[in-house]
């Protein structure tokens, strides 16, 4: 099964591809998009377009991202929501369900505890994908949530779809 | 010219489409898009794909949108954002340059107040664009920043590109 993590942004988007049997998962492809300073709409135009290549590259069977609870304010919550929009939209448009996990699911899935920080989750997700280097650390976000739909999406209560 | 007006909602998207020669405009055609109770992603797929469509079926010149200043709530404005990415890459994925105008603006431009109420605006949009029946309430204010775009856009420094 090919699972590919969205982390959107306003500024930097990190994606990552893993193939995973349930069990043993392994790193596809990785990176981050990271959006020039021009108007939004060639922003958004860009995420949507790069995400999108990614899906038509490697035809993955779900794309998955974390859920927002609350962001700082509302002025930020309205741009992450313009870059988690566009990314979805990339995932939805070419046939992809897309689902989503809670930040502490995604850290009690790949570190063993939900209060986990983002070293730890860089440098498991390098172990549990036996990567011979470090993430960069929009990319690990995204390669954290792949692997805790990896680990957790066989249960069928584990994934929710994205509200 | 050709202007496509877009209101982004997580529950109701408006769309009104006008032809104007930046002094006489007329109404082509205009809706909304009601999204279902589904998941999230289903819904930004919907607007991506219909505004998608109503772009490809009328090839605008331009897609102009509100801008956005302060939602209520973090969490509203996620929702909001959401959409709104979903409405804006459908616009600059099919190569169309998409604008905004504020509130103030666009009310400015069709009643010739910045403080006109939502029945004053939705009248002037059928007097302005000679439409038989009033249009309906998200289509007409989509209708009125398209009609903002008609009268201000000639003015250089009149439209601005989304932030």
């Amino acid at each position: 099964m090919r699972i590919l993590g969205v982390d959107p942004g306003s500024r930097i988007t990190g994606y990552g591809l893993i193939e995973s049997d349930g069990r043993r998962s392994r790193h596809l492809a990785s990176g981050c998009i990271r959006l020039p300073e021009t108007d939004l709409a060639e922003r958004l135009g860009r995420i949507y377009r790069e995400i999108g290549a990614i899906v038509e590259d490697h035809a993955p069977d779900v794309m998955v991202v974390e859920q927002v609870f609350v962001a700082r304010n509302p002025a930020s919550a309205l741009k992450l929501g313009q870059a988690r929009g566009a990314a979805i939209c990339a995932g939805v448009v070419a046939g992809v369900p897309v689902r989503e996990y809670a930040p502490r699911e995604v850290k009690l899935a790949v570190v063993g505890t939900g209060a986990a920080d983002k070293m730890q989750v860089q440098h498991m997700v390098r172990i549990l994908l036996g990567m011979d280097h470090k993430p960069q650390a929009d990319a690990a976000d995204a390669l954290a949530i792949a692997v805790c739909h990896a680990h957790t999406g066989l249960n069928p209560l584990g994934a929710r779809v994205v509200r």
